[in-house]
């Protein structure tokens, strides 16, 4: 690791950039009290409107609505598309029928996640709608150099994310009652008031809802509104990817959780990895091998034995101890609301999660006690 | 374009994340004084001490001390290293022997601009000292696919500037006066009291000066402390990449003043691209193709006829105007203390740049009248 940081860094105040692009949600944000941001894909997301609480709280309760335009899509068209899109993806996409969707693995070579996009297939194009990385140059390569009749682009499409049991009421309310019809990863292209969008039933949270792919940025200040006064009568409010519900149910960070040169398995990604398929893709020789092997760690939940004031919590990753070794790292903690207790994800070492072996990780106030748990904890 | 931004958008708070990593200098930048951060390649680069004026004055009089970690580096090393290095570089590298470096143009097949990086050659191995983007994902998936027996990694290797007409002091006090006889762009592997480093006689700045290439993150405090040192008789100071002295010196931000898409030719890097050299890269035929035609935008200077206040400086591209039609970007503002004008950097169409006529640029209160000249300005 090249990496050092202190426990608490604050908030550091980010320059603005042309390097640094804004959402087409992103006036609409900050209308709404968007106080906190990140950068993800080279672009600003709200992470918080200053109430995280009551943030957590419509997530769980009510609709929640996040501006996720960061979560940029490479997009592959063509003749070719197909097979560029099976041969970058390690799952069997022979089931992949248009208007569905699937979560999966893009690893390099040597087996080593890159990214865990969901894969939307449209009727004409594909969209790897992803997590924070340039995959653009990493598709562009192996197209170029494979000679793929494929057209590949990162278009001009802004997911805003509709999320929480009320969700697909907010959803009704703007697309028509239809809507409702739409399956867990399926998806429709169709458009609000002349506003081309593509509405699939997927989300960063477990707590339903969809996931908006507005088409034509100019249209999002109308998009947001829209949700917006839709959602009223069903209590929605501004929210972003929340930190407490995605540890809660387990759903990876990429890049977060996983250390550089972590594989799928040792992501938690065992199942989305199709070994047996006869299906070629990037990697397969490397991952049938780190399977026989068995992976040197893998991504669990821990409990934590302290109060979420005395951990890291969420800025860095820090150390996990057996008898004073280093055996891991942990990437998140927060307290649980549901579960009245301090809850983290960390990736450890295979032998010591088969182990069970008492750990500790380095809190603001010495070591805290934790104990290995499976995921998603709720 | 899929994005918008208001004129001024602030200095939004950044939340940390274990998704943006820290420098091994970030303790000290903060000690010194770092208030105002960017996020550069996933790592967080200070860009002011709190006083933009004593930054500048202390680049262009003595010496500053950069944290740079964030330009970071792609290693390429292994039998068939040198051959997919020139793959990757739309430059003829026949010449680039063991202790030199050049200024390179990666392109993707179409010929559209990757990166801008630094090449340097060392005893064993190359490093591409990158600008922003995830470029480790290119070079990987094109070793990966044509099969080259090459090694690519991200190495633990962190910049850390000198820069400044003090640098070469403050450079011969910390690694002995030898230091001095480096030409521009060679380099020397040494150390500094048992510290791993690469000095290169580059960096940002036309104001001289090395890049020390630290090779053990570990070793950054020490660092950081034995270069304040050094030049405490040079008059050294922190600072960061000097958006007024760049501006000035005509040196390019990639993804900052280029705006997706753009070629080498559009972003004044025509002299940095070999199309008759006996090589092959990628790009070339397309590279040809655009140079045969002519590029369609020039990326040149700009002095603005209004005070730095009015005009939207540093935060966003904003539109060039020729008649009420939009013939370009504006990328970077800045007063220039030595020129006393409020100069920029644009992408303009070329027609436009060869007819010479009058523009106009958005500025905070109404358009502002902007004339073209070359760059650099100083």
């Amino acid at each position: 690791m090249t990496t050092s940081a202190p426990a608490s860094p604050g908030s550091p105040a980010l320059v603005p950039s042309p390097r640094i692009r804004t959402s087409p949600f992103y006036p609409a944000t900050l209308a709404a009290g968007a106080n906190r941001f990140t950068v993800y894909n080279r672009m600003l997301m709200p992470v918080s409107y200053g109430d995280p609480a009551a943030e957590y709280r419509r997530l769980i309760e009510t609709a929640a609505l996040w501006d996720v335009a960061c979560e940029r899509q490479v997009e592959v068209a063509g003749p070719d598309a197909g097979r560029l899109v099976q041969y970058l993806t390690a799952r069997d996409l022979g089931s992949l029928e248009v208007g569905e969707a699937r979560y999966v693995a893009m690893c390099n070579h040597d087996g080593v996640l890159l990214n865990d996009p969901v894969l939307l297939r449209l009727s004409d194009r594909y969209w790897f709608s992803l997590a924070d990385a340039d995959m653009l140059l990493w598709v562009e390569a192996v197209a170029g150099e494979r000679g793929f009749d494929a057209r590949v682009c990162e278009p001009d499409v802004s997911p805003l994310a509709i999320q929480g049991p009320r969700g697909m009421d907010v959803a009704a309310a703007l697309f028509g009652e239809g809507i409702r019809e739409l399956a867990r990863f399926h998806l429709v292209e169709t458009d609000y008031e002349a506003i081309p969008v593509v509405v699939c039933r997927s989300g960063w949270s477990r707590q339903g809802g969809v996931e908006v792919f507005l088409r034509d940025g100019s249209g999002g200040p109308a998009l947001w509104e829209a949700a917006m006064g839709a959602g009223q009568p069903y209590g929605i409010g501004p929210g972003a990817p929340n930190p407490v519900e995605r540890v809660e149910s387990g759903l990876l960070s990429f890049g977060g959780d996983t250390t550089p040169g972590s594989n799928p398995f040792e992501a938690n990604m065992a199942r989305y990895v199709d070994l047996d398929a006869p299906v070629d893709y990037i990697g397969k020789a490397a991952l049938r091998r780190i399977a026989t092997e068995g992976p040197r760690r893998l991504l669990v939940g821990l409990f934590l034995e302290a109060g979420i004031s005395d951990t890291a919590s969420l800025e860095t990753r820090v150390p996990v101890w057996r008898d004073g070794e280093a055996v891991g790292t942990m990437s998140a903690a927060v307290h649980s609301p549901r579960l009245g207790r301090t809850i983290a994800i960390a990736q450890i070492e295979r032998a010591v999660v088969e182990a069970g072996a008492p750990l500790e990780v380095d809190g603001r106030s010495g070591r805290v006690a934790a104990t290995i748990t499976g995921l998603p904890f709720i």
